[in-house]
């Protein structure tokens, strides 16, 4: 497919994840905009702008994956140097939009970091916001500004049906899952199950329980992001246990942390299908992960955004 | 407990729950401020606050239940008359917070309403929310002025924990209410179950798959909210057809819609236990009903508030 | 007159008046967009917009009549979806702004809900306001984006002027009606009169006085609305009994609660002229109501401000 | 009487009325802070405060008067120093608020200029704002800060009941001052009458018309302000022609700009009862003129507001 | 050059400088808007746009001299009036920003009068601001919207560079001036020296020292603004002194208060070039002054952002 | 001296300068609130305040020093946490305030970075910044809070004053520095020379011409930061080839990034003076280096603050 740019149109990319910018561009048909972003011996970032974007419809790449902090400020400081050189809008394409968990007060007196990253966005000057997979879809309404929300899901299930697996199970690793592995298990007509872990009391150790039939199934495991892979690998070892024919999982957001490799590569996980919104770092070698690209889907809802179509028909 | 109350604390009470509000002056105290909240024949409300709160540190009382939208306009203009009486503070007492439900864009081109009540609270002038029992706790984040957010969980438990049930499984009637499910059972040291409910595809009718172990069991429904009463009434009477032992059901706000309480009467529910963070209606009947106060759990989070005490020693 | 509408010309119309919106509708030679809005039995509205508005230029028509609160959260939802759904402009088109009469704190401690909507209108996202014949123009002030504030006199007069009658005197129901009622003379070149109403003092009976001379005269009794009608029929049967030879009046808002239809068709009124700018609800059978339509003038309003012509001409 | 003040009250004036500021800190027991205001050769305003007001709750005067344009700027620049100085309070006591007859769009592509100086002081960084008689009261809806609005016409009762008049109606010297003439009328028990003044057709000759009945009457002029004289003086000398008896008037607000002065001495006008919320320049002599203060009336707000208690007794 | 002007181009001057907007005209090839600003004889301001600017992209020309105040208020009710009358960009073209000084807080409780002035801007409703020179280019970070910056310094260079002087030496007349020297002195190739004054104690006479090489030099002092000529008159006179060959002297903003012609007349300076950011009021003869004109520059910076090409070769 | 703190005192620190808050705390006489931030594997920052701060004026210690974006972030979600906790004020105490520098647009197409922090700032709910020595005084200006900014120079002067030295000259290392340079002269009674640094042409190497005298001098660099100290070394080698008798440089912040240690250390610099604004990372060992703290100087505007006594007598 052709993509049909007005001469407005301008894509920008932060360091976070120039690769899947890159392919965004290919499939585009258009150049990266020039900017230089330097970051000093100091830990200041300065950045500069190198061709004019006045009066441009920009579409800003970055996720702000690790490192984190780094990657905002980054972002937050483009922005600023947009809106100052008179750009008509600023569309902020995050893959991955970071601190999402911190999304409610889990306890008295802690912050809720993914209001405060909307906030700031919006502070510094960002029109509006392309992201995928927050970790509740509530964080779209963090926003009053128009935020377009895509869904991995899709990719993974098409994944999977292809595949053509039987006696498919989909569970969900946490009960904060269970939404999403409905949502997945309703499209390959399949039952759900979820690992309830808890502490019966304070101090005593966590007590693990399946809850579903799982024996004999192709168990497919379902989460938003894989960290640390401490929650997955716990659960894939269990469904093991329960005798499990074979386990996949699925993660939209490869955030990789700690030990994760490790723990993947031991697990009883036989295949990881991840998406590429967050760049894997060099070096990291997992034989089990298949990574699976989010930015033809990306490109087509830019294209829709800047041609002013509707976006809906990607959730379709 | 005696409260100790400066005297610049005023307690106002709408429209919407004046019982509630009653109960809560009597527990701390004090007298109802007076304001005059008239509806005139051409549906405009009109308010007149009759003594000076200039000043004050005002809490005021309403839950947005049925009507809704009047009592979420009878709130938001007597914030407005606070503000220019020029109140101190304004603490927006909100035992039900309605449009809770409308807390993400399920569909392209919907509105999040739940995000919009926030923004107009706070335009309005509202300096603070104490709530109870979000539809999902995100909520918290659609606010940038403090929110105290009380859990009504723990009243339920206390409740149970009394009738001194034995073999109880804590069911989910819906995929969106496990998390919920879950913290009342750590409390009771029980497992839980879930109503998976789905249609594998479109056009067909809805599959009710009963995830987890129920047979001979005393099960506890629990949710957020109990509004036509149709999810909680299929999923006792699929409950007991898989041979629950008994069914009893809790759920935080009672809304009671459309042939809410013709369905629970003829269904397989118990017992149902609710608060009174709505009136209820006089007029209606309901023998399986058991009403639990929030009255001293409000009060003390007001007094606590009031006083600048923390308020987390309510959550633990 | 044909109107050129540009590709990104959208209409809405929520429930308040769908007559008058389709009457705009059918002079533009334009659909009414597709959305959907539905009450719950618990009161909630739930809104969905059923084509894509990515970009568009949106008119959304909505009197905030009775119920004016239910009217009122229906416009800020679908603004709140509008906003998200992102549309270019949000153009809210109110024939009847209600509260307009809330316009300043008469006493202590009441609020200025005319304020508090304005303000909640442009929270929630609208661009631009257009209305007719608020109670007072400095309403105009209360908004910071821009508002097009269209005037029903002319239509009024340009019906009085067929009529050709003579010997007129343009009467003011109260005090508050002066300076219309002059702007209306001024057109018709007549003298004009008052209705001055009073407790000379606290706990004593009203006085009501003529201000003015009526004997022998045409009288027409002018004012922005009619709601319970009590004083523009107290007016006329004072004006008839000082020798009025014919009492005609004009509002533009026909709120007509209470008692209002009893009020006018017992009352010495010979004829009451209204717009559409209130649906009429179905069964009022008022025999002395002629209903003039502002479809025409709104049309006219929407297409200059679609084509960036001057809306001048229109008070011309 | 004698007034409580806290110890982080602080009173500070401007230029444009230190007489009337001087009034009230000897009324109120205080001294008047320190700072000096100077106008450089440039025209540039330079405000330093000359004394700590770290947490205080400052009350600051300033009629917007002639030159309104720099009164106004030294106020927001006075506010702004206050501000970055850690006031706690900034309580803008306006005695006289220029611009507010601009309040509406009168025609197209007009400002609203009242409401641009409400939203400056906000900007500016005023918390509360405490003043006299707008010419209309809905210009207090343009602030979303509270604002305290006195009114005169009590001032004005006082005296002239205790020269007991007989045969007394008010008259309201244009259409736009009728429900300030009925308020007055209602405390004196008397009858209003009106000046109405309009152009037939336009280019002719304007007409003027008074109805109601002047003859062998006590007229009471009264409005809000003072400017050029002209409304005034030429009603005046209509109702002389009429017979009427002898003729006072009263307004608020002595702006008395280009040939006011000379007007009102050559003009029917018995007696110009006019307060000091504007300072009479030097070297203006007006025999018929009569100033009241309106300092008492202030500093009881003042305290009220101070000491947190209601300001309504003052309007009753 | 023809500059190609879109059909929604407006071009509006208010009453400081409208020699200079007459010119910005002339060269754009475009007529002045047509708009009222009276000043009444009570000081107030009124302005009425007397053409449709719906939709248009505005210009507006105005510096911001004496009387500076009230010109800012000009300037701000203009902007006012252009909102409400739906203009789609309001760019504010300032060639000379008043209390550009007042940019930091040089004592305690002082005001920042110019951040001040940005932010009674943007709340009145410009959206662009275009000037030239500020007096510390940080001012630029004073405002949220775009800033376009033009830089005088090259009109001077190449005045100086056509006069062909040799040994050169650049000055800064008092120390806040030295980096603005240096950028001068990079482009003529020369060094640069300044002066140095101080109180050496508290109620001592002030010292001044001149440091670097002067004897036998050409001088070119450079500043920002000129206003009462103290500090450059003193600064040439002492250069004099010190065995200066010739003393030219430049400065952007032609302030000229107070004594400024005569101490400019009287001094040691044989040439004074200015530009006409600020209008030369008349009467005043300088036969030491020279006036270059800013008009082709900010009318390529008009051309450049009404076409949205960059603007950055206008610095190069 | 003690300090008297009220009982709702509390004083925090995050993570960049724990030993200067704990000399703060000591010299005050409080503890540093409890609360735990987590930096996880994945880069993302978790805090919990571990003790109520409801109503609490809080006294938060963070410069944002190297690595400056995760102090920075730490700060804002702190500071979110703080508002959400209802704390009653957030002072923020940055010792250190990073981007400080880039406070303009040097170039087309850069942020004002200074200018976005502030503006996060204020976003995130800050309510005062205490601060020290910004690279430009102008950015004071970019805060609508209050902002309270010591001054080092005091603390460096004293220290010079002790050493007694003769024949001293106060020298800007580059011309940005002149302003400063002169204000410690001032103290000194010394003069001043500069360092005058330029290309010629493009391309062409630097010049380095010291503008003043220097043969046999004491002198003193002074900054406000050193950073990869290039500036200040190429200045005191410059400055010891032209004879100066012995070279002393004072910088309050110490940035020391690169391999500013070893040009430090094999520079003609004497003595570097800077302060403990920023932590100086252990294992760096500077001989030449002394550090001066500047806890007592924020401890007494503490005390001011929180007392609400004036700041400025710290100035004098």
């Amino acid at each position: 497919m052709a993509y049909q740019l007005k001469k407005n149109f301008k894509l920008f990319a932060l360091n976070s994840n120039q690769e899947l910018a890159r392919e965004m561009a290919s499939l585009l048909g258009c150049q990266i905009g020039k900017c230089s972003v330097n970051h000093f011996s100091d830990g200041e970032i300065q950045i500069h702008i190198e061709e004019s974007i006045r009066g441009s419809e920009v579409y800003l790449v970055q996720s702000t994956s690790h490192p984190s902090n780094e990657h905002i400020m980054e972002l937050l400081i483009m922005i600023d140097a947009l809106k100052r050189a008179s750009a008509k809008a600023i569309n902020v394409v995050m893959p991955y939009y970071s601190y999402a968990r911190q999304d409610r007060k889990a306890r008295s007196r802690e912050p809720i970091t993914a209001k405060l990253i909307a906030n700031l966005l919006e502070r510094a000057g960002a029109t509006r916001v392309l992201t995928m997979d927050f970790h509740a879809p509530q964080v779209q309404g963090f926003f009053d500004i128009p935020v377009d929300h895509l869904i991995g899901m899709p990719i993974f299930t098409e994944y999977y049906e292809k595949k053509a697996l039987e006696d498919v199970v989909v569970v969900a690793p946490h009960n904060g899952s269970v939404v999403r592995a409905r949502k997945m298990a309703s499209r390959l007509n399949a039952p759900i199950a979820l690992i309830d872990r808890y502490h019966p009391e304070r101090d005593m150790s966590e007590i693990m329980n399946i809850v579903g039939t799982i024996e004999g199934q192709n168990v497919i495991l379902i989460d938003d992001l894989v960290d640390t892979a401490a929650t997955i690998t716990i659960a894939a070892d269990a469904l093991a246990e329960k005798g499990a024919k074979a386990i996949y999982a699925c993660c939209t957001h490869a955030v990789l942390s700690g030990s994760a490799i490790d723990r993947i590569e031991s697990s009883a996980i036989k295949e990881l299908v991840v998406t590429n919104t967050i760049k894997i770092p060099e070096g990291i070698q997992l034989n089990k992960m298949v990574t699976l690209s989010v930015a033809p889907l990306f490109v087509d809802a830019i294209d829709r955004i800047h041609n002013e179509k509707a976006v809906s028909p990607l959730f379709e």
